[in-house]
């Protein structure tokens, strides 16, 4: 491209830098915004540096919140006995929106995959068991995904945790809510016959 | 979601002003960013900001550029009496990197989409009209998409330029280089029958 074109190009760029957006993406996004929302390209600038500049982690959880300590840690009616782990903000979402558990969380930030380079240091291992060690926690349920990697997490932390005395738990596999059993993959039906209550 | 999770929140809001990004993926892009892309994150604000503060429309082939008029409109080894319309700055690329046209361009930003509201005005007709009309333009090529709306355009702009007397062309319809022909679809072999040369 030409140089008249610099900051059409730059934004192009920029906007790879986004997980799942290759160049015809970028391109579309950015044709998106110059042509149609330029009010959404400034807000969307502004959110940016805004996040960037304030979000941390908890002190005690290590989810995203711009505070010392998240408000769900800091939440007086919340059961401090149990302790949920989970991968992401997201996945704790997932699990608040269940309004079936109203104990607190330890959100990892990622899992363990060793393909890429992600090690129990870059989940916080040593903090989650520091954590889960307070003296009030008397309940570990491990909530990492099911998947290889998020299996492998779960089997890691389980045992350091219970080397430490610490009940641990895990999300039951199953089937989905609502599922016929003829469209079920089999792995899930074996995976519930064995979980099976 | 929270107060302490306020610029988070308003983060993933933004990011879904992106086409094609919803609520999940605005989630997955905001915590890549805060988690492992900070500078990504503050590369990108900049990025929008300066584009949309910089990036405006050339006064003669109206596509992107920080210029009155576009490099390519300036470059006077382009040969001017060959006028190539096409819909976006991503199409008229696509037609640079073929490297076998090298006169000048139109970009309509868009296609008549009546079921979106864009109708000739959006699309800068009377601009493409009076430019056409310069006296040194003698072939306009519709380069328009194979698309139900871009042969709509292709087939009112085509009415319009030569109602003025100027000699219009349409790409070729056909097969794809390289495509056996048992796996091309019959619409395509048709037209390549059609437009044989
Ligand atoms: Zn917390
Ligand atoms: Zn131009």
């Amino acid at each position: 491209m030409a140089a008249d074109t610099h900051s059409l190009d730059s934004l192009v760029q920029a906007l790879r830098r986004l997980p799942g957006v290759g160049v015809k993406s970028a391109q579309r996004m950015a044709f998106h915004l110059l042509q149609h929302d330029r009010d959404g390209a400034e807000l969307l600038s502004r959110a940016l540096h805004d996040a960037a500049a304030t979000v941390r982690h908890c002190a005690r959880c290590h989810t995203f919140t711009e505070a010392e300590v998240c408000a769900t840690c800091l939440d007086p009616r919340r059961d401090p006995t149990r302790l949920c782990v989970v991968e992401t903000p997201a996945d704790q979402s997932a699990v608040e929106r269940t309004a079936a558990y109203d104990g607190l969380y330890f959100v990892l930030m990622g899992r363990l995959s060793p393909l890429d380079g992600v090690g129990p240091k870059d989940i916080g291992v040593h903090s989650l068991l520091e954590r889960a060690g307070d003296g009030t926690v008397q309940e570990v349920i491990l909530a990492t995904s099911f998947t290889a990697e998020g299996e492998t997490t779960a089997h890691v932390l389980g045992e350091a945790l219970r080397a430490r005395g610490l009940h641990v738990t895990r999300l039951a596999r199953g089937v989905p809510a609502g599922s016929e059993l003829e469209y079920v993959d089999l792995g899930t039906i074996a995976h519930a016959l064995v979980d099976r209550r």
